[in-house]
């Protein structure tokens, strides 16, 4: 493995999952509970996974259309992608080595009529699960991996090609902060092409995004991190993605202003995705480099800056918003 | 089991699964293979799995503004239900007993630094799904389930309630059929009260839907249907269901016109959610009854329609679909 085996478009995952304490009065739960009480999320009985209301989604909608607005002036091609991948995408973009406790796979019953006498007991006693087997599915880790393997073997213009990705993510880490849920959006701003020009996007959205977070009034900067790579080894790859600054943060309070929560992350792949799927820039291999906006994210740290009552947002975020 | 324990909202089962054959040259695949060299559907190498064009998207949006326009009167209350469950859900719904072969589970990794090196081995052989556990997390078999468990336990007001659901949905059934995918979106609008008024709104929204969709321009007609029950037991709940018309589906043509296709379902759920769920109205149990459009299936229908150059649509489709 290399430095370069890390998270794509990432969310927000560089910040570590903060541990509600009884010493600063568990705000991550306090907040969750102001938003279940306003209706905005709805409890499913597990952490991290929520319904949502349409009060909710006109915000995510409001931060889309923001992030679209940005994005037209690289006339990118856009797609929406759904949860929903082929099992061996998180082989090829290294996830089950470096993330295997975040990610996904899908099983479902295969075994026809024979089995199904054993299944139905099963069900009685809450043990169905057993008699599934994997189809080969599998859940997205980050909105642009669905994007690498439309390009697999393609010759990439010198120019470099622009994307603009609708996706879901999902990441099994069931948590008390609302901002930390299993299934996401994020909104991602792609670039494949020459390195040096790969960097320039990165950089080009960092400053991007800091100016749209600014004008939605949030407090917010941008800060170096790094992926929760797994287990011992996983530590000296998150050493090194911090040393290059491969990826950037941009983080805003939400539950806790000392612990303010990574809402955008913008990241360098260098050769990642080019070596994993053959992405040819003339006799070199692309690069590639991603911007990533939390959409869940950032409207949780709009409803903790300016309330749970939107009459009373000031009227440039509206503005901003397109409300 | 009863003559109950059927699909709520479901899309599109009622059909069965289409089997291309040389006979009639393969109309499935031949409409699946013009959608990609059009770009509006993008392969993934998994049947049934496809990444969509904004140029999908913008139709699937027109629906969604159509569809909401007609639920407006009702004044509903709206959510927005991610793709993943808990587990749970697909017992009390009865879908593990009654569509096993359709369910999606989740699985991850839990084993810690102890079997990571055994989970690497596996990643080079391809068998590391073999390494991961239950999680405990399922995807939602059809768009309105995520709803009974948020009024579990409660009173229903004798008027009812309403909702209007954008929801997602996974279905194992891997197929060439463009209009067969794993993974869709269902619009719903659901009714919870008494039985003769959820009995009434499933008939009020058949002919909403029929109103709809030749506004539409689309040729369509409203069918008995069946969900499709597990194995041979299985047979005998659909029988029942058709006998009851429990469940209508609006069919009209995408890949033929001989066997045309399910876009939206109407069904009457009887006291199937209100007992699982423990909904009370009053001294009884509630009913419920829902309304569920196939955005992806409805899409296709017009693409079927009216042809893949959106310039030529005929302006009154293009009107109601807020274009």
């Amino acid at each position: 493995m290399t430095t370069l085996e890390h998270a794509g478009a990432a969310p927000p995952t560089g910040v570590p999952a903060p541990a509600p304490t009884a010493e600063h009065g568990d705000p991550y739960r306090a907040f969750r509970d102001e938003l279940f009480a306003a209706g905005l999320l709805v409890p499913t009985g597990v952490d991290g996974l929520y319904l949502r209301s349409e009060a909710f989604e006109s915000i995510v909608r409001g931060i889309d259309a923001a992030v679209s607005k940005m994005a037209a002036v690289e006339a990118p091609t856009v797609y929406h992608f759904p949860l929903v991948v082929p099992a061996g995408l998180l082989e090829r973009t290294d996830y089950v080595r470096s993330f295997p406790d975040l990610i996904g796979v899908l099983d479902s019953y295969a075994k026809g009529e024979a089995g199904y006498g054993d299944l139905l007991a099963a069900a009685e006693e809450g043990s169905w699960p057993q008699h599934l087997e994997h189809t080969g599915l599998g859940l997205c880790s980050a909105a642009c991996h669905p994007l690498y393997p439309t390009l697999a073997g393609s010759e990439i213009p010198p120019a470099g090609r622009r994307f603009e990705i609708f996706g879901q993510v999902f990441r099994h880490e069931p948590s008390v902060d609302p901002a930390r849920q299993q299934v996401f959006r994020q909104h991602e701003v792609v670039f494949v092409g020459a390195p040096a020009d790969a960097a320039a996007h990165r950089d080009a959205w960092v400053e991007r995004g800091l100016s749209l977070h600014r004008r939605l009034g949030l407090v917010v900067e941008a800060v170096v991190a790094n992926d929760p790579f797994f287990g011992r080894g996983g530590r000296i790859l998150a050493a090194n993605q911090r040393a290059e600054a491969l990826k950037i943060e941009l983080v805003a309070p939400i539950c806790s202003a000392d612990q303010p929560t990574a809402i955008t992350s913008a990241n360098c792949h260098l050769d990642h995705f080019g070596t994993a799927f053959g992405l040819r820039l003339g006799d070199e291999v692309a690069h590639s480099a991603c911007v990533g906006f939390g959409l869940e994210r950032i409207a949780l740290a709009l409803l903790a800056a300016h309330g749970l009552e939107f009459s009373s947002w000031p009227a440039s975020v509206r503005q901003e918003l397109g409300w």
